[in-house]
């Protein structure tokens, strides 16, 4: 059973994965490869290489774990979280743990190795998209998640262990840090000024412009003000909503839309960059927290880019403080001349 | 002139670093090389490559900026911050800006680019550490200055640049995120309380013993309960003290003693696995903060130490939520086992 511990001075969960326990000597051989994709168990023709799908975009006629699926989502193999037991929520001295207990998806985002996500149509990305909305409704009824982290790791350096396009969906039950920072953050602005902050950078990206990458009907896509690495993105909606699973069927494909556009601007102006992409939304509202209370007017939605072009060192993950070698209006002026 | 950025939700700092500033096109070839080690700038007899030297450790009768020392400090040749200036606060509309303005050095550790930090006799490494707390001691008494950031990045994927073995300072006129954390934590601890908080964890730890790997008269090394990466370190100072450079001279023959076995470890463990080490300090205390008032009390001083096994994916970036494949009881084993 994975296990949660969290850090006692900065109240930070870590997930110490048994399930993926890796003995000592498994470090020592530095390349990890990605696995032969003569065996790809998440090409179509090989459902039976994965556990039994949880979710699919199929189409009419077709069986489920049978060929004939678009976007399809099955359980990891591997899970970081368990989805059966209980909480346990329990004290080792003066610190706190509880069981490792949350949901581990794959979204497989086509059924061959060697399309990305920008590469699909438009409805095909709406399809990927109406998945993440659909599955994260789902687990969000589960009374012991308290958030849905979706993201996508491409390529080995940002963290894929796997060659063919996916994202992941993990529920876990506890906030991570960096997601409360953000909730304490937007609270205490709201507090002072009656005014969303999401909404108020929004305002002032447009009336600036500089930082502007593309945008359109539903959505803006920007290099944000602190850039923390090159070539971060941020798109953000128009219509400020403090959950990401309330999104409306328009603003599904002018999502796909713009997803598609900045990942396509990547992939031609810095070839195919390895990178990350994040949906940040709010916590579930099972209890009731102080910085929860007014969480539907002070808190937005968004998706953050970050294409990894330079190593994290160590002492921007031990100190938070991250040196950015492109200005981010350098970096806007850039991709957003990058014709696509 | 680099310039200081704020995130106007998260209220993190960052460093848009135009001295480094880079085209685009430069992170379009993802294979960075570490530099020619022949013409390697930091080696005896090439003190003319590097800038002029601030600090050095030298036989009794050789010349500055000439061969005969054991420790050089040197300005960073490409720094994060500039040293001259003024800070220029300011408001960009709703963000907040100021000037780049900081300390960037190199600490040479020894006249060899082949020696690493591990393979040092004691006294050469207890040289390094009394380098380290002379120029923290200096840097402090600039007033523009808040905090001073010790610490080492080892091969390429920890953030290395240079080959040669060294570790650098970064004196900045913020504290950090994650710094302003542990102290905002370490408080709330102490207010609730009336104990340090590492203290806490110090005793918990001995009294456990699992997860401990070695300690000496001084010092004790152990992996963390809540330990991020697989086999990170912390080394913990058994006398209670918020700040490292008011370290004690038995102490830094003692901390010389301990870097060395736990980097001796890591090393014969784990393959001379890339890491990072990180000395966190409390910061200076110029200015009057809320949470200062009881930093005597409430804090102490701690080095990290992460080995750089796994790649850090950015979903662990962007959330704080960190998954460790190996509990840090068996990380501690193993390490305990390693002989050095």
């Amino acid at each position: 059973m994975p296990e949660l511990r969290q850090d006692p001075v900065v109240k930070r969960w870590v997930i110490i994965s048994t399930e993926r326990n890796r003995r000592p000597n498994d470090f020592t051989d530095h390349n990890n490869h990605l696995p032969d994709p003569k065996v790809d168990p998440l090409s179509e023709g090989n459902e039976h290489l994965t556990p039994t799908e949880i979710y699919a975009v199929r189409n009419p006629g077709s069986q489920a774990n049978k060929p004939g699926w678009r976007v399809r989502v099955v359980p990891n193999k591997y899970p970081v979280l368990r989805v059966e037991g209980s909480l346990d929520k329990e004290g080792e001295g003066m610190y706190d743990r509880m069981n490792g207990i949350g949901a581990h998806e794959v979204v497989v985002e086509n059924p061959r190795p060697d399309l990305q996500l920008e590469d699909l149509p438009l409805d095909h990305v709406a399809a990927i998209v109406e998945t993440y909305r659909t599955r994260m409704t789902d687990l969000l009824r589960d009374l012991r998640f308290r958030y849905v982290l979706v993201f996508k790791n491409f390529g080995w350096g940002a963290g894929a262990t796997l060659s063919h396009p996916h994202s992941q969906i993990i529920a876990t039950p506890v906030t991570p840090s960096v997601v409360k920072q953000k909730l304490v953050g937007a609270q205490a602005y709201f507090e002072q000024k009656e005014r969303n902050i999401f909404v108020d950078v929004l305002k002032q990206e447009l009336k600036d412009s500089r930082r502007i990458v593309y945008q359109n009907a539903a959505f803006v896509c920007f290099c944000p003000y602190a850039s923390r690495f090159p070539f971060e993105l941020c798109i953000m909606p128009r219509r400020q909503r403090a959950d990401f699973h309330k999104i409306e069927p328009n603003e599904v494909s002018q999502l796909a839309d713009i997803l598609k556009i900045a990942l396509l601007k990547l992939r031609l102006g810095l070839n195919q960059p390895q990178y990350n992409f994040l949906i940040h939304t709010a916590p579930v509202r099972h209890a009731k927290k102080d910085y929860w209370t007014t969480l539907e007017e002070d808190f937005c939605w968004h998706i953050e880019i970050t294409p990894r072009l330079t190593q994290i060192a160590g002492f921007e993950v031990g100190t938070g403080f991250y040196v950015n070698p492109v200005p981010p209006e350098d970096a806007a002026q850039f991709l957003k001349d990058v014709e696509v």
